[in-house]
């Protein structure tokens, strides 16, 4: 593997939009005791589930650490393939490479992680396992890589439409544990130059009490260029109300990269999901990894949802809204398989399918 | 991947010769301080040494623990692929897959794995990350797999000409520590039903104090079918000279599945390496491990090279008898490029440059 000291703006690579063709997904195995409940076991069923889902549409890799290898491997069907690669937690969206192409290869973007905020607010420590992965993935792929050794991002926090629009939240990108030497204006620079954009939105914040500082991916997705979906409330007793109602206003207002205005599709959240006593009971107490308290809300969205080649993997939660969002979903993928999955699981570990996804291009 | 119940034989697959073409090689990277001396640090040098050569031919990738991940990164060239696969030693030669292909696809023979003797004489204990990674290889590869749960190789033992024939030694295929529930008949049986040959040569034993039970891969070689290289010395006062002589009249003799004839050219020993008290001290002592004492005999041969696509990657020791082997190879191969690397590190650890080696063949 190579790693350049140039960047893919330089190179001719782009980001493609996640709805474009992909060689295949990566998954990482869940496992820590301390993040996911009765062993993680109740997790390692549904990210098996999601694994299948998707291996309906295209190949799938599931990262595993050493201990989990032959548990991964009798829990996954045949043609899901295990590969060990060595990882602090399952969110391959935020640790793997962000993969750009220009259309003949596939090099992957390997930007620092630091467990969504480091020594400032991160979620545990260490996770040098992590910041590794993306350049395993490439390895293994036989990607050349691009390396920023001083800039932070995990690929929750950004969302593309492949035609040179990025949009991304202001809470997580200019989050303290992030990349707090640098201004606003820099960190779009760094952004433009390695993913070829030339428009970025930035929406304020993301979803309620989300523990990544609001990643985008929560509660935007793009369907294609200049149209897209966001996470939504009519309760306006919900805090979630007034933020995305302000994320609604500034997609409103803003054109994309090609000067597009943009169609906005509302999918409707589900009503507050609180941590069970019995759930917060499963989980291992460790300092320095975020407690699972009785009671606490999770940041549960239909918008963490992955789109495979002609599938789209959307979570479910046995809310009165799941229905609705299946129909959104359909309504605006006509021509994809949607499946929904129920993801308390993954919820509970603080994610969902978006975040447990990472897709490679096809070229 | 899949686990067949069926047999190679039955599924009309075969083993290749090793100078057939590949797709690539496999090596398994150094580090275990009870085998390799001062933290295995020479023997790194030597292993990058091997796979940079290997790799001026075709694609190598190196498997690593995950705390070598990254100096094995930094000490290989960019374009020799390393990924993690757990291991307990260096070895991929005996714990890797045998791959069999019937010109479509290439399947992995996943033999049992018992660290050259399991309990009997095994050389270190425990040895289950060894054992599983012929199937790590094959899921990494994305290939199918045959698994004998109750039949123990290792591929050292064996060499096939790809045409129906498999010589092995019956010092080490009827070593009490591999597979003494079975006769020399039961024995033949599952070789000739998982590599897909008809005849099978016994050669008596290996190289002297060879201590993986007599590996017919450091006194034999086929360099095509019908024509093969044999470990040889002329000094009748070595114990040596009997055990070569003993395989020449057996060679002699037998003929090959085809009914040839072998042509066999002897590739001349260098003069017996002793392991010296610095060489000695280096190594960490471990309880379990072979011990590495000051004035041991080392099983050095010439015939422990390896086959790549166009080239033969041999040892050398600072002997007298390099030169001699190189013209040997090089009348041998006369279509490869024939590359020497001073192995003593190799040698020091129990094996050599096919010991540490592991070919895929192309389809």
């Amino acid at each position: 593997m190579k790693t350049y000291t140039t960047t893919p703006k330089e190179d001719g690579f782009r980001m493609p939009g996640e709805f474009e063709n992909h060689l295949g997904t990566y998954i990482i195995w869940p496992e820590r005791t301390d993040n996911w409940r009765l062993g993680a076991k109740p997790a390692q069923e549904v990210f098996a589930q999601v694994a299948s889902a998707i291996a309906e549409h295209e190949a799938v890799t599931v990262a595993v650490n050493e201990g989990q290898y032959a548990n991964a491997r009798h829990m996954l069907p045949d043609h899901v393939r295990v590969v060990e690669i060595s990882n602090d937690d399952a969110w391959v969206r935020d640790c793997g490479p962000t993969c750009v192409t220009d259309g003949k290869e596939v090099r992957g973007v390997d930007w620092r992680f630091n467990a969504w905020g480091g020594l400032v607010d991160g979620l545990y420590f260490p996770w040098d396992k992590d910041d590794a992965l993306a350049q395993k993935v490439c390895e293994l792929e036989r990607f050349n890589r691009y390396r920023l050794d001083h800039f932070i991002l995990e690929g929750g926090s950004i969302h593309t439409d492949g035609d040179g629009t990025l949009v991304t939240t202001e809470e997580c990108l200019l989050s303290e544990g992030r990349n707090s030497h640098l201004n606003k204006e820099q960190i779009e620079a760094v952004l433009k130059e390695y993913l070829n954009v030339e428009k970025i939105i930035w929406l304020k914040r993301g979803i309620y009490l989300d523990e990544t500082n609001g990643h985008v991916d929560n509660i935007f997705a793009f369907v294609k260029p200049g149209e897209c979906l966001l996470a939504w409330t009519d309760d306006k007793e919900d805090p979630q109300y007034e933020i995305s109602r302000e994320c609604l206003e500034i997609l409103e207002r803003e054109t994309d990269a090609r000067g597009r205005k943009l169609k906005v599709h509302k999918l409707h959240l589900p009503k507050p999901i609180l941590i069970t006593k019995e759930e917060s009971h499963g989980v291992d107490a460790v300092d320095g990894t975020l407690p699972r308290k009785e009671g606490d809300r999770l940041a549960a969205s239909y918008v963490n949802f992955y789109l495979c080649n002609g599938g789209v993997i959307y979570p479910t939660f046995h809310d009165e809204n799941d229905q609705r969002a299946e129909e959104t979903l359909k309504e605006c993928f006509p021509d994809r398989e949607v499946t929904g999955i129920y993801a308390r699981e993954i919820l509970l570990g603080g994610g969902n399918i978006h975040c447990i996804t990472q897709q490679i291009p096809m070229v």
